[in-house]
């Protein structure tokens, strides 16, 4: 079968899978956790095939580092079925019901979204993680991995796939997809593929969004701000900054650009300097700057770097105001940060930075599912629409509308003979 | 300034108009409210203009109704704008709170969207309903309507500008486009505008829909279904066809292939032929329909028509278990109803048709945002994300989160220095 016709089949098998029971679908998830542990030898085993061929083919070490599998992250994909296993069914839930009239009553009610198209690079425990994200929340998934772990994810998929049928659940509601040709084929199936999450490197989500009409869940850019207002707690200032640029530099939600209200730079930016070249930070900042600290310098319209390494941009703003317009102009509005103890001009902030994520006196790697306690996470949306910022798996899901009449017709209402009374009822 | 300038400008502008208050955009749509009853004979006057034009150009009656801008027009849009002056301001609520860890506070806070762009044809009360919902949700909003209502539009657009202006909104949050060339040059500023509503025939917002990567919120078909089940109650099956089919046939809730059960076709069938004959409606079926009454012919792959007219489709299906792969197949997951007094297999039904709206025993029809009574309606959307089925309000609302933290960094996380307590705190 060719993907399209896979993709059409799924679309057609899904409301299968939607339902299932939510006991059912945690069945399936111990049963994949159970198997994964007992068959890891097995896994290592492809994964040392797979990191024999990366030495072989001279594959960069951060790739490399990617595509390991060895205990550790067993552990974790171990620990994220426990956890996800552990949270409430999200299918069914009734979100609102409501009596239109006498014996017609409307109810929203959560179900999955229907067939999600999973494309990765290097990451076989990424493959683990969102297969059971789309079987805890009774979804489909047309998965596919980059060539690089072609060894480890099939030996994974396997347990995977053997798990769920075991545990009852719809054989057809995942599939791995092997060739590289048909990520392209995947990325044309608009009718049929409801949602495309891709996890990798900015280019490759860019290149996804830019080549499919199927809606996209992530984001390419992570453009984070910490800007350091007049009434700044410098401690507090100088922690932050260092952790949001150093704790994780890979990371989407660390920081790239530090922002210092002028009043304050003289004073401030020194000091911070300091703190950052100590953790290792080299500075780049505009001519501004260069008469305060000693930074490499950059151009004005070089603000919308994403370095994703212990380099940072710096620039001076006048105040809150020029901050704001500052980071909604060059920011990728994903997470951005003000350090202020004045709480007006935080609310100011938090309330005109269009961003997913707004922070008051806090680090901007906080941005992610576990640390906001959504106890599973999807990814982290920069879209404005359906999900915003770290997605619990509630952003797997969509819903209907149930309506129960008892004969109900339209004309009757049209004409007067019948009228709505609208009376919210418990769910 | 070309669209993309006034996109641009519009989205960093954005921010002032979410940062109104709900008094202010109220007064707002007072404002407009009162404006258009003081100026309509002039709006009328520039109708006449248009509908003028429309008979010298040969324009369908059709499009000349949809026009036609006159005293009921203008009471339905005035009833909108008041309807929406009472619904509650969806801006700024907090949808979830969260004590993290003493002293870091999670709120997730809706918000509007930030830049709507909306094209629709020839209906000039779209328009005014477009812009108020726009303004009542703090979104800013391009427009762009038809020519063929230009003189109108440029009429009602001046009264609702000043009318902005004068409450005090940012006189940069509305702005009508002019041009033809314009829709084009707006479907590609998908950097700048979050969402385009498309308001027009099915071909219109076809054409939107494959022309753009900006998400576009609406549906372009509206296949319908209404099944008989074996265990209908016929009399309520045959007020509900009857309404489905011809209530308003142009509307996309409208119905327009009926199912009927095998075994209750011979004795259902002939009663129900007879009844849509009488309401004026022209059956075709495929050749196993032929066999009980008598209808046009038509082939098997011909059921995904959408007729808007007093036309419908007819075909027997085995069960339940046919019917739900049937509209699954041939539907546009917009809103099927199943008749049947039997409540597992409306539950069945409605658990396994992938559509926005199941109903059980109620017309098609009743999928409507007022009838759902959410007070205003954006639109009936057939995408799973976001927002779907009838749209009030909210979807025009995106949210964000806000954090207020005193100093917190996640290294002190990641360490084991400090653990999350994830507390939900009230609202």
């Amino acid at each position: 079968m060719t993907i399209k016709e896979t993709a059409r089949s799924m679309k057609l098998a899904s409301p299968k899978m939607a339902a299932t029971s939510g006991d059912d679908r945690n069945r399936a998830l111990k049963a994949i956790s159970d198997a994964l542990i007992k068959n890891k030898d097995e896994i290592f085993k492809a994964n040392a095939l797979d990191l024999e061929n990366a030495a072989k083919d001279n594959i960069s070490q951060a790739v490399v580092k990617r595509l390991k599998f060895d205990e550790g992250k067993l552990n974790g994909v171990i620990e994220g079925i426990a956890n996800l296993i552990n949270l409430p069914d999200p299918v069914g839930k009734i979100m609102m019901a409501r009596e239109l009239d006498e014996g017609l009553t409307l109810k929203r009610v959560s179900c999955p979204i229907g067939v999600i198209g999973v494309i990765f690079e290097a990451r076989p425990d990424a493959l683990v993680q969102i297969s059971s994200l789309c079987i805890k929340s009774g979804n489909c998934a047309i998965l596919k991995g980059g060539k690089e772990t072609v060894n480890t994810n099939t030996a994974l998929f396997e347990i995977i796939k053997n798990s769920i049928v075991e545990a009852g659940l719809p054989s057809d509601c995942l599939f791995k997809a092997e060739q590289h040709n048909e990520i392209d084929e995947l990325l044309k199936c608009d009718k049929d593929v409801d949602l495309l999450i891709p996890r990798g490197s900015n280019a490759f989500v860019q290149y996804i969004m830019n080549n499919t009409k199927i809606p996209v869940m992530g984001h390419a850019d992570g453009v984070c701000h910490v800007y350091v207002d007049k009434a700044a707690d410098y401690d507090k200032a100088i922690k932050i900054i260092v952790d949001a640029k150093t704790q994780y530099t890979a990371a989407c939600n660390a920081a790239e650009t530090l922002l210092v209200a002028k009043d304050i730079a003289s004073d401030f930016l020194p000091k911070a300097a300091v703190a950052l070249k100590d953790a290792g930070v080299a500075l780049r900042g505009n001519a501004d700057v260069l008469s305060f600290v000693e930074v490499e310098e950059m151009g004005d319209d070089e603000y919308n770097k994403e370095y994703l390494d212990l380099i940072m941009s710096v620039k001076i703003v006048d105040d809150v105001t020029e901050a704001v317009s500052h980071i909604n102009r060059f920011g990728s509005h994903h997470t951005d940060a003000i350090i202020t103890e004045d709480r007006d001009t935080a609310e100011y902030f938090m309330n005109m930075v269009d961003s997913a994520g707004v922070y008051q006196n806090a680090s901007t790697r906080f941005a992610d599912g576990f640390r906001y306690g959504f106890g599973a996470e999807v990814g982290i949306s920069t879209s404005k629409l359906h999900a915003r910022g770290p997605v619990g798996l509630e952003g797997l899901m969509t819903y209907k509308y149930k309506l129960y009449g008892t004969g109900q017709i339209v004309d009757d209402y049209a004409n007067g003979t019948a009228q709505f009374h609208f009376r919210d009822i418990d769910c």
